[in-house]
Parts: structure tokens; C-alpha cells; sequence
């Protein structure tokens, strides 16, 4: 390595630092761009820099766009009293692929966890409280994660949000669309038992 | 992913482009980045901006640099007589890391392929007779993959090469360094076992 360039070594070990990529995956990807230096490596510079100047995330809702309010929070068809509450903007876009949600979002941020000392007031929690005060919000669905400390974020939250006046629902467990029963963990095929409905 | 910006959605799919990743990953790669826009999004695109403005082959042996000479081409103290062929700059790096090997190197730009319809004259082969004609060159060492492709080409440049006045040579086969003969394929095992040294 003492022999590529300076800037090369130093684009490697940056890419190394991304989720996904690591020293030796960094390094293809590096190589990779300066074959198509042209093609690949100048656009994707170009839209990286126009990225790192305009993405920010809205002040209302945490998802990410490129002015005080993300075109969700903007858009007035979408204020019809729901919100959904999730960990990620990665889980927005996922209930956005999903086309089936037609309110708002609410982005924590991440989950609460006493082992990271992460707290209500490190998420988007009081926010969350302030927004169902302030806006006229019938519903709140929880769309966090089936882990542990999704789960106790969304106790959390639906204890906070107790006598507030507001529904508070949470995603469905069970059976995966296109799921096999024999691929599946106990703890889904038990849930969705327990949760079985009259055909 | 109609909510998420232009230029966010334009990155993730380029992203997606990279050997490595695909639009999951690539989503999560920019979620990050964006996270991370002050320590990693702005370094990252302005190193990148930087080396696609000067990273450039190597007019002599097509290694990565920033000039018309690599700094291995560049540095008499490699001038040793020895060229190693590599199929590629990855592969150039890793023998840089091995350390042993104090000579030049010629990075082919990939193996002949009579499937993918590669020819000598689609690598640098032409230029490596070219050098060792021109240059003291006393050993032609083949670095290739031991891949069908990787032999092919080896021999090729093994054929072109003969009666030309240097010895060439190609990397041993055997065991890997902390290899476990369990875990090796039977090709390796029993090439081992044809090269075996006294002791």
C-alpha cells in the first residue's frame, strides 16, 4: 500500500468506514471507480459534494431533505391526523416503498438503551409529545423494530402517551408475505398464532 | 424512495454501482454518509474529487499514480532486471504488501478470455514484450491468479516470451501460510504434494 498515492490510500480508508464496506471491499470499489473515472468516480463526487451541501433534516419529523421541512411534512394531503413513528429515515423510505401509509412520520433517531445510555431526550421523544399537543393527531402507529430495544421504545412512547387523547397502534406480528413456516424463528410462528384471525 | 431527494436518490444509485454493494447497502452507505456529513460526506467527496482529477495509469506499466510514471517505474532502486506480471493494480498492491518482491511490476489489465472475447492486444501484453526488449530485463515473474483464465494467460506470455533471454517464472503453489489441509481444496493439496521440498 506504501506505493498507491496519498489521495488514494486516504479515499480507501475513508470508504473502509462506511457500514458495509471494509479494507478489502473499500479497496475494490476504489480501484473500481478509477477505472471508470469518468463514468462512475465524477458524478458520484459531483452528487456526493451537492449532497453534503443541501441534505438536512426537517425540523418537524427528523427525515431527511433539503429544506426546514421534508416533502412530507410539507405536503398538506398528508395530514390526516396519523403518525408513524420510526428508528430510521431507512425505515421511512421502507413504509414509503410500502405505499400503504398515508399520514405523517415521526424519525427517533435510534431506540432507547440503557446498555448505549441513550435516554428519551437523546431521540425525538419530547418532540414527538410536543407534535401530538400541537397538531391535530388521532393516531400514533409504532413502526419500530420487532428487536428488544424497539420494543421497549415503543412501551415507552405508549406509556408517554397515555391520556394524551390519542389512538397508539403498532405494526402487526407474523407470517411474512411469502414466508415458509419452516424457515421461520419460533418466536414469529408463536406470535402470529397468538394472533390468528377467523378466515 | 419517490420522497427521497433527487440528488439523495441519484447517489444511492450510483452507489449501488460499486462491486460490493447493492441498493440496500447503498442506502444504508448514504444514510450514513449524511449522518455523517461534517466528518465523512465532505472528506470523502472532496478525496474523491481530488483523485479523479489526478489519479492516472502508469504509461509504463499501468499501475495507479498521479504521473506519467508510477512511483514504483519512477524509483531506479526498483531497476533490479525483475518484471512481475499482474492481472491487476489489486493484485499489484497486494504483492507490495507481501514485501518480498523489490523489482518493477507489469499490471496486464485483466486475463485472456476467449468467452468474454479478450485478446492479447486488449491487454498490456504487446507492451511487456515491448519492455522486456527494451529494458535489462532478466526475469519475467507471473504473478496471475491460479484461475483458468490466469493460466491461460500466463502461459501465453510463458510462449510469447521464449527465446527472448529471460528466465520466466511464476509463483509457487502449495499450502497457504496457517493453512489447514482440511479445509483445502484436493487441486491445492495434491499440487503441494507434486512440489514437495526435502526438508
Amino acid at each position: 500500500m506504501a506505493e498507491a498515492p496519498k489521495d488514494i490510500e486516504a479515499l480507501i480508508e475513508i470508504m473502509a468506514r462506511l457500514p458495509g464496506l471494509g479494507p478489502r471491499s473499500a479497496r475494490r470499489a476504489v480501484l473500481h471507480l478509477i477505472k471508470k473515472r469518468g463514468q462512475l468516480m465524477r458524478p458520484l463526487a459531483e452528487t456526493m459534494t451537492r449532497v453534503a451541501e443541501t441534505a438536512r433534516e426537517c425540523l418537524n419529523c427528523g427525515n431527511i431533505g433539503t429544506a426546514d421541512l421534508c416533502p412530507i411534512c410539507a405536503d398538506d394531503r398528508r395530514a390526516n391526523g396519523q403518525i408513524c413513528v420510526v428508528e430510521d429515515v431507512a425505515d421511512l423510505w421502507a413504509m414509503e416503498r410500502g405505499q400503504a401509509f398515508a399520514g405523517r412520520y415521526h424519525v427517533l433517531g435510534g431506540t432507547l438503551s440503557a446498555l448505549d445510555d441513550i435516554s428519551p431526550e437523546d431521540l425525538r421523544i419530547p418532540r414527538l409529545i410536543d407534535r401530538v399537543t400541537g397538531e391535530t393527531v388521532t393516531e400514533v402507529v409504532l413502526a419500530l423494530n420487532a428487536t428488544v430495544d424497539g420494543q421497549t421504545t415503543a412501551h415507552y412512547i405508549a406509556d408517554a402517551l397515555t391520556g394524551m387523547g390519542v389512538a397508539v397502534t403498532s405494526l402487526a406480528q407474523g407470517v411474512p408475505i411469502g414466508g415458509e413456516l419452516d424457515y421461520l424463528d419460533d418466536g414469529t410462528i408463536s406470535a402470529a398464532l397468538r394472533a390468528r384471525k377467523p378466515v
